[in-house]
């Protein structure tokens, strides 16, 4: 086996899930993250916790929710008993078909997600952590070759990830005591009001309110926005690439939009409901490890050298107690390169140029 | 997807399981039985039950009991949990590697299985069934190439099962109202007293008591046993092939041995414990899909034209309500041959003559 599936398990179990003696910890593992499994299961055999295994596979939820009815049963016991009582939940993601579910109707999907919402409440109320094993299904989507798609999973993956987060704390204090966030790029001159939120500072781990492995990023969510943005990094929004969005805002409303591809998708998404035409997150990607776009979230919002801004539902992590902030149904990414003829700027003071931080660059 | 697999779906989700809408089922998939585990979950759908998949992969298990030390927790409250709320447990077997826990040691498993043992109990109070998916590993394990292994064991599954139920009832009728059965064969003289038994018609159906699929035996708990037997189906035993075991009894107790090979296997099984030595079962196989042995007890006890004898613990359901029966550690079931020169009887009537049943041949 692969060395680095070894680090890699023993970086799930420890530095992300924070993973004792005793602690009941459910596996959750896609039909091509086998070999991660048996790594994961044998760091968790050495810190004694106690291992149940659910397979997650695409292929069988297809069969079932094709087969089924609109009509399911709300929360089955069985299975919200199973995570109520689990201190964790490792979910190994390794999907061996990206269009597995393709042909599930939509509806019947969102029937089954709205059903079991007590299920979901009580897997995201334990100290859960998603991850990624590499298959080759993950490679196409990327556009990349196997090896080469390893090399950069793991990459993304294997950090020193506590220098990353002492390094991100330098910019989650810089945000948590700023009012005003400025970005300048080639179509992009934004103000964003920050005051009185508090950034996430995301290293990929339980002990930071950072449930993805690999993260690297800090996050925080505006309060209003003023200006015009351009996302020139692609980005698959339910089924549909998004090219070249641009967005223009007033009060910190979207008032005027366009894209050189997804168009259409773009004006949906912006039509949910009020919220979507707000922003809900600005996050800025510090993981050095990932230097390309491969059409997954998990990676892409992480990027150094880019920021992402959310529309539409805001994390309550970043918004004051007394503050309900962006409550919309959707939550979509849109990432921007910045490094070049870039600066983000937080209360007049450059804090980044050209993808280059201060204390980096001594700027 | 072969056409059998799916059948094979169904008559484990209606004729085995029972299983009915709203049911909660967990469905247990070894590593090489996904291909059924996708046809079940269709069918689950279609009926629709709730479906939670557990993946129960060698591969992992090793890992995580070698990496374990022997001081396990005794029953995680999350997987007791998961399965005391649980409906049916529906095993699929299909192992890729039937030597893949070979490497752990014995001590550290039995220590694993005495710490859940109130999880196997929630488990076994469900309407479980246990199935298999033909893999190469277990065609190996048979001896045979593939495509004949898998036509075996459709061969084995896929029966009348409610024809061959009444057929079974037929022999359960006698057993029950007999007080003595006589085996006469090739180096066999047994008498076997079995007043007061109840026979159970093991017609893989929950319905039936019957958790095996596929079944296709009629057993019953021998009060005592006299005379002498010998077993000429080869018999895999805790990793030893045990052949021609030839066993005398007095007063129910085995008093002399041997074996072409395994004797020291034998022996000591024996002297476990005082139960060892004396019977828990008869058993007769009927089920005519079975026509070959394959080192696999799910199917070699089933065989039609054969009949098995187990030391040790005796099944409850054939014992009167008010009798403990054997309660020996052990359960070795030991397969003879009776389709020639062969002779099973109850209180002096031949029922069965070299395989053939008297109502099949009306002798």
């Amino acid at each position: 086996m692969d060395d680095r599936i070894h680090e890699h398990a023993e970086t799930l179990v420890d530095w992300s899930g924070r993973i004792e003696s005793g602690d009941d910890v459910v596996l959750s593992v896609d039909e091509g993250a086998h070999d991660l499994a048996v790594a994961v299961a044998e760091v968790l055999g050495e810190r004694g916790a106690n291992l149940l295994s659910v397979y997650r596979s695409d292929e069988i939820q297809r069969a079932y929710l094709r087969a089924h009815d609109d009509d399911f049963d709300a929360d089955p016991e069985f299975e919200r008993a199973l995570y109520a009582n689990a201190d964790s939940v490792l979910l190994l993601g390794g999907t061996r078909n990206t269009a597995g579910r393709g042909d599930v109707p939509d509806d019947r999907q969102q029937a089954f997600a709205r059903a079991r919402e007590d299920i979901r409440e009580a897997r995201l109320a334990t100290d859960w952590v998603s991850t990624l094993h590499p298959t080759r299904a993950l490679a196409q989507q990327a556009g990349m070759a196997f090896e080469a798609y390893r090399d950069f999973v793991y990459d993304a993956t294997l950090r020193d990830w506590e220098s990353l987060a002492a390094e991100m704390d330098r910019l989650k204090t810089i945000l948590d005591s700023g009012t005003e966030v400025h970005i300048d790029a080639p179509g992009t001159d934004l103000t964003l009001s920050i005051e009185g939120r508090t950034a996430v500072n995301s290293a990929a781990s339980v002990a930071y309110d950072s449930h993805n492995l690999p993260s690297g990023e800090v996050f925080t969510a505006p309060a209003d926005a003023e200006g015009e943005v351009t996302f020139d990094v692609p980005m698959t929004v339910r089924g549909k690439t998004l090219r070249d969005v641009h967005l223009v805002f007033e009060d910190g409303e979207v008032v005027d939009y366009s894209a050189t591809a997804g168009e259409e998708t773009l004006a949906a998404l912006l039509d949910t409901d009020d919220g979507a035409r707000r922003l809900g997150e600005l996050g800025v990607g510090m993981n050095r490890g990932i230097d390309r776009y491969t059409d997954n979230i998990l990676f892409d919002e992480k990027m150094a050298e880019t920021f992402h801004l959310a529309l539409g539902r805001a994390y309550d992590a970043c918004l004051p107690a007394d503050e309900a902030g962006n409550d919309s149904a959707i939550h979509v990414d849109l990432i921007a390169d910045t490094s070049e003829d870039a600066t983000l700027s937080v209360d007049g003071e450059v804090i980044q140029r050209n993808g280059v931080f201060r204390w980096e660059d001594e700027f």
